[in-house]
């Protein structure tokens, strides 16, 4: 922690910064700058909710914090990459692995016939809501544990691994009992209750980014569900809100390089959320691959004019089929495979 | 709902497109452009689901909603203004109201301490949170219910209502035993099982704007509780997250205005969270009064330089009751009174 | 400048920054952290742009800066307020100033009859664009000079001093031919040339901050004006661009106190602008005087509806008399007046 | 345009509605809904200045308009892609084209080295700025004409094509005497004095999108160079403005399909400008081309650490060489070539 002194402070106000921050267990350091006084605080400044109020000490300009805040999911803890295992499944290693299947449960027919042509497709995990967070009170809530069980009907017709969303800390073991691979959506990022309740079942988790959490408290974020034992995360980019409106959301690919650079967990992307149009996720798909994700998470239905939800986001059964095909070629080009 | 056809659209599509319409239970009525062909969907389409998937059919450019989607919040089915009642506290009346206290419950002395420093500068209600969303796992969580305990010891000893915040579904029946008003906080407003939960508590509920929230779906978030049939809610401003890095978050002061035109709910702002700096606190908070808040939430501690929490945000006691001298004359100014 | 080592560099990599350091004319100062080593940089950084490239050297984590980059402009240079003197006219006393007058000059008659009510209702300064920019280039681009004139006959009637916009520096001479006070429009905030041109000319300059500019950028584009030794420049917030949209920008009114902080410039704002609707601009009107804007820019029309542009955000002339009438109590609310 | 009428809005203000929208020159069409009367204005709405006025109507809720406000850049003036000639280049046809070069132009013997290195890299088009827009008024602010020299040296040393900005007017015809393409900076974007003389000068226009610019803003900005008859300009996009500080700006690569969707024109990626950070360049570069960028600018320097500007985003000579090795399989997985 460095902390930087206003232009002129006199000699007392340091006095006082210095005893202050002796009195916290760290160890002061003073640099005599041409026009300022910076005094560094040596120590592990992690636990800084008391550090940083040094800036309410007279004299005081600002306190510029040293280390990033996360430590299990950093990069500097653990140096290589780490590989989430769904049973025989490995994510995270040089295959790109995709997750496809409609928003929302609706029927046996719907999930049977969607999770067979992503499987015919390439996919390794099928997903579907059944507890669905809707915007809207009046919207479909989703088929709670029916749903659920249709996900297991379409799991044992495939061998499809399971990803779906839960929203409350009291459901996470019944839907633990289901899912191979639970999901907290992004307007749950920051749902710390939620976020230790999956940490203590253990599942691997796909934990969305908010749309408007910053890489460092997504970060945090996945440490909630590492800091209870739990090391089987993988993060996904979905698109963080901006000005720009011709997109539902700004899928943000920068986080594919950045996170790889911060973090050792995975990191896939959602074009489907993303964009919010099913004729942006192919290009966006294509991108995500070739900036370094190691697998997508994407929408599809059998009929997305029918669908409950997001219909407009989903590619249909034949258009996922050819988007599988175009993506082998890119992930090709940069050293991966599908 | 408002369906562009695309220019040069054939008539052909322009009949699916009507078909699907009055499939869907809708009368189709067009009107034939001089570049495009636009279809009014005449009905209730607030169970628009299905409406916007118009969009995927050929030929259509665009699918315009025409009705705000929330009802019951809306300004237009209750003309009026409401007031909750708080026992004998009105909010949402002629009188401006503050509620004051510390971020985080820390002990007695520091409860009783401000809960008599706030009532005496004109606080009406307590804040002190017990349980706490902290981003960081590492930070303090809150004392829990020995927190929740605190508040009804200071409660006893001012007759100062309390508002604290509750995270987890399964807690709300416990923070509802000791509280007055139920805080949801800024991370949860999208947490739709808490907030089904608050709503059949059926206590008065503060819900806090998210700082990525837009106005349509914060009131589609007051929604979800009103629906319950829960119908004290009080929305509360406190700052979104833009590029500007030099206040902590952005207090967008335009929201209450805004929220004045279009829901009948009291409209409350919270400058501590919102600026994230003390010094910026007061000019804010006499701010949101100029503009027609019904009553603001401050964050005050006894010696902010030891609070477990928002330290930097919070006013010393004296402060505060500055902060309420200069606010008397302001709230007069717009015909309000403190 | 402070430069933080990655974990684990070893002594080789940190001698050869603390050499370059040394080499680029400043003193290096060394802190050995529990985690990492801490180099100060001692000297003026603000001709940082070769500091910044530290980060590039090998064992370099990040590089963050001490000072403020402006000079000029920053209250540590100048302790106290600067009054911007136009003729008998004081910006940034004690006084509130308001600034009125239709988004474009359209005639002769438009122009009398709002600076007659304008005047009359207590407004100091004449508004009105003669050079438009507009997003499209089909709309109307402005009277251009003849507009000027109109500038002109406005104030030989009433005594109001004018205010008005220069868009291109070839432009700017002509433009102080007639003007009291130049306008720099939000879009050109970081046109440089014009910035110089209108320091060179040497008249006051209303200098609006861009839709997406930080304070810190802000402040260095008075300083582009500053530098060229004409020191009148007034400040003006007029929105910022965010995800909401239920406002055509987010009026920041946190720049007013963060402003207040950091310069010595007086500091404007435009509701008008910065809300986008006419029944915006009186509250926030208020709020800006509430928490301590030095004065407001405010679009008045004698009829909207027929405005070439900005209608929507233009208040009829019996409504910007009866917003004056309002502000004056909360001007002397805060110790202002009108 | 579509007028919404209020709930409830009587008899009387829907027919002064109809009588204003004819009196404004368009055919109005009526829709009598289950909650409201929704007008259709019929005719072309894109000098649509005082129809947007209608919202100032009694009983008028709000006014939608169709059209999009873009014709000459628009897909539906000129179905297919156009491409831009600049000599023998050709720019948006199959084949990528990536210009690179150095932010600033420094020295000859910068420029020829560059040159060279990028050249035999496979670029196509050497940039180097001689006129610098920079933040701080303190910092280089480039060579001008000399710099301009120096890039006609290069040129002639090796057959590269140069673009170059211009931050002037005033320059537009020395920057055009020398430039192959002119270079108009995200900061200029809405300087429409500047691109109104770059549209009569007539030369190739590469035209940056604003780091708050929506994409309808940014298609308006192009179709002030289209509408002085200059139809040679080629889109870029370099990052817009978020919370997210991680990397300098977002690149938001939606933007490519978003574009190649709405208008004929050329699309580029600036991955330097657009994250800031070299390491950043090479994934970006890769994902830009995959979703369907025309081309690559990217910022190239053969000593980063001694560069007047922007050092930290520069590739050396041969990180240049590789990433251009490694675009070869991206661009040909997604059929095109390099």
């Amino acid at each position: 922690m460095i902390i930087v002194m206003k232009t002129g402070a006199p000699e007392s106000q340091i006095r006082e910064v210095i005893q202050r921050v002796e009195a916290l267990g760290y160890q002061a350091h003073v640099i005599q700058g041409t026009q300022r006084t910076v005094i560094g605080a040596i120590g592990d400044e992690r636990s800084k909710d008391r550090l940083q109020s040094l800036e309410l000490m007279a004299g005081v300009e600002t306190v510029l914090p040293i280390l990033q805040p996360f430590k299990l999911a950093s990069r500097e803890v653990k140096g290589g990459k780490s590989v989430v295992k769904v049973g025989d499944l490995e994510i995270g290693g040089q295959a790109v692995v995709v997750m496809a299947g409609p928003c929302s449960v609706e029927s046996e027919a719907q999930m049977l016939q969607t999770a067979q042509a992503v499987k015919a497709a390439g996919a390794k995990v099928l997903r579907g809501g059944a507890f669905k967070p809707r915007t809207s009170p009046y919207a479909f809530q989703g088929m709670a544990e029916e749903g659920l069980k249709l996900l297991d009907v379409a799991r044992s017709a495939t061998g499809l691994k399971i990803v779906t969303e839960v929203v409350n800390p009291a459901d996470a073991e019944l839907v633990a009992e289901y899912a191979d691979i639970l999901q907290i959506g992004a307007r749950n990022v920051q749902n710390f209750a939620l976020l230790k309740r999956v940490g203590e079942v253990g599942k691997p988790v796909l934990l969305k980014r908010g749309i408007a959490t910053t890489i460092k408290e997504y970060l945090m974020a996945a440490e909630y569900i590492l800091a209870e034992g739990n090391y089987n995360v993988i993060l996904c980019e979905r698109g963080i809100r901006t000005f720009e409106t011709s997109t539902r959301f700004t899928l943000d690919l920068n986080a594919i390089p950045v996170l790889s650079k911060l973090t050792h967990l995975p990191v896939f992307v959602d074009p489907s959320h993303g964009t919010g149009h099913w004729e942006y996720v192919s290009p966006m798909a294509k991108a995500a691959i070739a900036c370094g994700a190691d697998g997508l998470i994407i929408e599809v239905h059998p009929n997305p004019e029918e669908a409950q939800s997001d219909g407009l986001q989903s590619l249909k059964l034949e258009k996922f089929q050819q988007l599988m095909d175009e993506l082998r070629p890119v992930a090709e080009a940069v050293g991966r495979r599908l």
